[in-house]
């Protein structure tokens, strides 16, 4: 399944009295990740499709599962991929690593996003609506690399 | 079930440009829902434990799924539940509702933690551990309330 | 000079690896109690005076000096004057104390906000306003109390 | 004067409901080029200098005045220079500005560091520190670059 690798470093900021990141910010991470996932992965950065074309995705499930604790100053990647992809909802696999070594998994999560139609004028204006056909596509080719 | 209610306003801070909380700080709330919980449900000050006696608990699995968004200005209510208790981990179950009605409800969560021995004169430091019994003892009394 | 008391808790979320508040976060906490001043000071929600009647405040100007520590696990006030007061700005300042003791200084700040028209409809949108009557008699009230 | 440039995106999570950066944010930014400039700057990596050599620089006072804003999507960059060296102390100064015009200025920023001795064993901890020699040499290189 096709990868989209989102690299950060862990900040001072990112970190709890224990010198580990506060778990909360990974859920931060993984947002960015799909972020980056949605301008270099499929070539339509996420806030053109959000503030242009009034298209979100919020997150309707998360979880996430912590094997070992990240600390202060790593560099880390998040893995992106899409585990699945319905009509009007997708679903968004992570898996946190260290940036050495792909085996060296600290944690993984999920988000599963519906998407909803952000046009104040639309009659769906924040109802769930059907993923954009080119978006659609971008998102399979991903897939399917 | 026994029930801690945390109380909180929500911020402009914790809000996205769609006006709605961004769902990691949900997580960041849990959190302060646990540590108020152990100060008020408890009668153990969160930092008391970790700092004091050296005791921590790592999450080791959270999840979450959002019903209904929560948006900037509203007053809330993140209800915690102790779902399970075990010897060396528990469950705590969240739910996000209205102030003004516990039918409100915006969301539901729960979080997995371990327990973790931080004495670093410890020859467990950093493993897991059992939880120190009067600990246990009032998570029990606050269960079965 | 009046004074609004702004108490809060100190979250493991809020403090870095040294075990005390990551001073952004303190930022947050100036916002945060400007939020509650409007409500409990001003009678005046600071919700409904953005998204009801299209009214902002942005910081233009903010500072902080950091004289001890505040750790994990501490209860803090923020106090926040009005120090000045302008026809479309204002100047907030910012005591943080320890709870018990209003000699127990932490750190001082301030912001100043301009006034900015927030209505897409109105010609001034995005530029600067005159602060509201209504909410300029508010705060003079406030400060000559 | 040397200037060492902070590359980054402007995240959903970053930004408030009037779709800009809410302002606290820009001192984690500042905070974080700080940390890069450790690294790439001075080739003193951050957390080697904290977690391992036990020196810290806890901010005694910070300042930041906000021209334009900086909205959802943007990629900018904080610039940061090296205002004053002294011995026990230093003054880093911020400019955020767009990646694509070295003139498109959103704010600047300061941040007083004082250099804290971090080591528990040592008769000094938690107290003001001189700036170890090799860290100051790599500092005023910079400075002179």
């Amino acid at each position: 399944m096709a990868v989209h690798e989102h690299r950060l470093q862990v900040y001072w900021g990112h970190c709890d009295p224990a010198g580990i990141v506060y778990f909360p910010r990974f859920f931060d991470m993984f947002h960015e990740a799909m972020e980056s996932w949605f301008s270099t992965g499929l070539r339509a950065p996420y806030d053109d499709v959000i503030v242009e074309r009034k298209v979100g995705f919020p997150s309707v499930h998360t979880e996430a599962d912590f094997q070992k604790p990240t600390v202060f100053g790593e560099a880390i990647v998040v893995e992106l991929r899409l585990e699945h992809l319905g009509r009007s909802s997708m679903r968004l696999g992570y898996r946190i690593r260290g940036e050495a070594d792909v085996d060296d998994v600290r944690g993984t999560g999920a988000t599963v996003c519906a998407v909803m139609d952000l046009d104040p004028q639309s009659e769906r204006y924040r109802r769930s609506m059907l993923l954009p056909e080119d978006l659609r596509a971008a998102m399979q080719a991903f897939k399917d690399r």
